[in-house]
């Protein structure tokens, strides 16, 4: 049997996570769960750690996990988040982050212009390494004469296989997006690696973008893109810019990954919210549309593209959370994606 | 006699400066200009180098330079761009990255809510620091087992001085831009200096936002924002994204600037744009409005509104180049912002 790891974790993320997994189970795939609801805010403020080895060992034996949210504002030197969001991508070795941004309804789109709108991409980002490399340190600290480093590590290893993941998803075309133009190592690196793969795949239409450009294309016609792979950093901001540009957090679902393992966690791109944690009121649709990369990640194309598909009717009726201009709270936006989904 | 140092440059550069120096000349403050018109690629390719001391010292001994564009597609190891750039930058210590964003007509804007087209901040860019440190290095390079790193710097004193200067011009608030729940040590130093640079101004109104969310409430919200302080790459990417929200490139003017010294370097965003560098096609806006940041920085306020008038003008008019709509050709829409200018 399929068992899949469940953290709930902080804030809104129980909260979505119960809707989204409503929505697993409506799709009868036999899989189990296995909660684990302790891994949280509240276990590391008790103990100092949310995530034991035996949590891992939990998380390592299920074929995929799913997270609602991690962040607490009682926890704001940041150690906490980090403890088990780089863990968890680093212990799996998930080394992709795969985020669609797929506008499900013209009426959530930002932008002016009707021909633009349809964005329809993947950031494909780079999820072990970079700015992530946790290598790095102070001296003098405390002082005015402070001097602080942190280290951007690309490795040919890590910067290839995320790039052939790219070009395994690409549907037209690959956009690498770095700064070879200022950020000197690293940039010639992945200069490297992407000639390598372009040669690999000489049929796949490819270009190139220094990351201020990107920013600004994406922002102006996000249409012209398909797959973008980029860095630990740059893929985190062009996400959240791509997130925007599709409907906003509430709707934005992401897949950790390791394509070669084929240990996959999935969540959606939101924090757990602790301005409105508590009010019934969070947008399920991103927790919903993970559990749909989820089931996909499981060969379930068909089951995954349903849940889309009802996530998408649910926003053309306006069954939707006040986030997205509706009124409906948590639970019952996540009744409306069921009812969708159950329709005939 | 005040004297402007200018360096037309590459590609369009030349070709966007003439009617920048034409609006420069009609405001008759009797500025004397020191062209220098061989720092470009022909010069680079010819002698390896194409800023000597002798130019630097040109330029040291002027009041401020302005700039047209620095880029040659046949160059495309980019030593040569960062040769020049980072070299003015670095020389004249210019820490300051100052990137307004205005919407000159709300035709202009590619934001769908009539309510949120109207961006008016600026960016606030460290500009000697961070991933353009120039530390860094690779070993077992071109082999599968190469590792390249970049240094990511931060020092109290930068940090402080670009702090202290963003709150220095801020009309209702200033927000710190980060990656401090990621990105650990330099995160730690920016946000002690920030805490140092708040109690100093206990009036201005001051908030935070990690840059993944900095890119989606910009893209959304851009209104919300008065002076956005950040470090060298974040703001890289993010006044890319607000020159987008304003108008784009054509639009987008940008000093670096010592306000210790007083010294400053004036230019349009965009780059050399090879694509249609002899078309005569180019949108000079962007190093007019340049011309009217190096007004300002000679303390020439009214002069320098003036300038912003006159570009203003002309866009409502619809007298613009074909990046903006219309069909002026660069000197078409240079002279439609002189008449603005002398009109009564
Ligand atoms: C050309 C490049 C090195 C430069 C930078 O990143 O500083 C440019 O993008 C800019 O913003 O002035
Ligand atoms: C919380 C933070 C460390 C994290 C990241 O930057 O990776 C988040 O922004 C994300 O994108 O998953």
């Amino acid at each position: 049997m399929t068992t899949i790891a469940v953290i709930p974790g902080d804030g809104i993320g129980p909260e979505v996570i119960e809707p989204a997994l409503d929505v697993l189970d409506a799709l009868g795939l036999g899989t189990r769960t296995d909660v684990l609801d302790h891994v949280n805010a509240e276990t590391y403020l008790r103990t100092g750690t949310a995530l034991t080895g035996a949590d891992l060992d939990r998380i390592r034996s299920s074929r995929a996990a799913l997270l609602g949210a991690i962040g607490d504002p009682r926890l704001s030197d940041t150690a906490y988040v980090r403890t088990v969001l780089t863990t968890l991508r680093l212990e799996l070795d998930l080394y992709v982050n795969y985020r669609p941004a797929r506008l499900l309804h013209d009426r959530l789109s930002p932008l002016r212009d009707p021909a633009r709108r349809a964005i329809d991409c993947v950031i494909v980002r780079e999820n072990t390494e970079g700015l992530y490399s946790g290598i790095g340190g102070g001296t003098r600290t405390g002082t005015p004469q402070e001097i602080a480093i942190d280290v951007d590590l690309s490795t040919h290893q890590g910067v290839s296989r995320v790039l052939e993941f790219a070009f395994s998803v690409a549907r037209r075309s690959v956009c690498l997006v770095d700064k070879a133009n200022a950020v000197r190592n690293g940039g010639q690196l992945w200069q490297r690696c992407w000639s390598e793969a372009v040669a690999r795949h000489p049929h796949v239409e490819t270009s190139h973008l220094y990351v201020d450009t990107a920013a600004l294309r994406l922002a102006t016609d996000p249409t012209a893109f398909d797959v973008v792979v980029t860095n630990n950093s740059y893929g985190d901001i062009l996400s959240d810019l791509t997130a925007a540009l599709a409907g906003g957090l509430g709707v934005a679902a992401s897949a950790n990954l390791n394509p070669v393992t084929g240990k996959g966690l999935f969540e959606p791109v939101h924090g757990s919210a602790p301005d409105i944690a508590g009010t019934g009121t969070a947008n399920p649709f991103g927790a919903i549309l993970s559990v749909a990369l989820l089931v996909e990640h499981l060969g379930r194309t068909e089951e995954a593209d349903a849940v889309r598909r009802a996530v998408a009717a649910a926003v053309s009726a306006g069954r939707v959370t006040p986030d997205l201009g509706g009124s409906l709270g948590t639970k019952e936006a996540g009744a409306a994606v069921l009812t969708e989904l159950r329709r005939p």
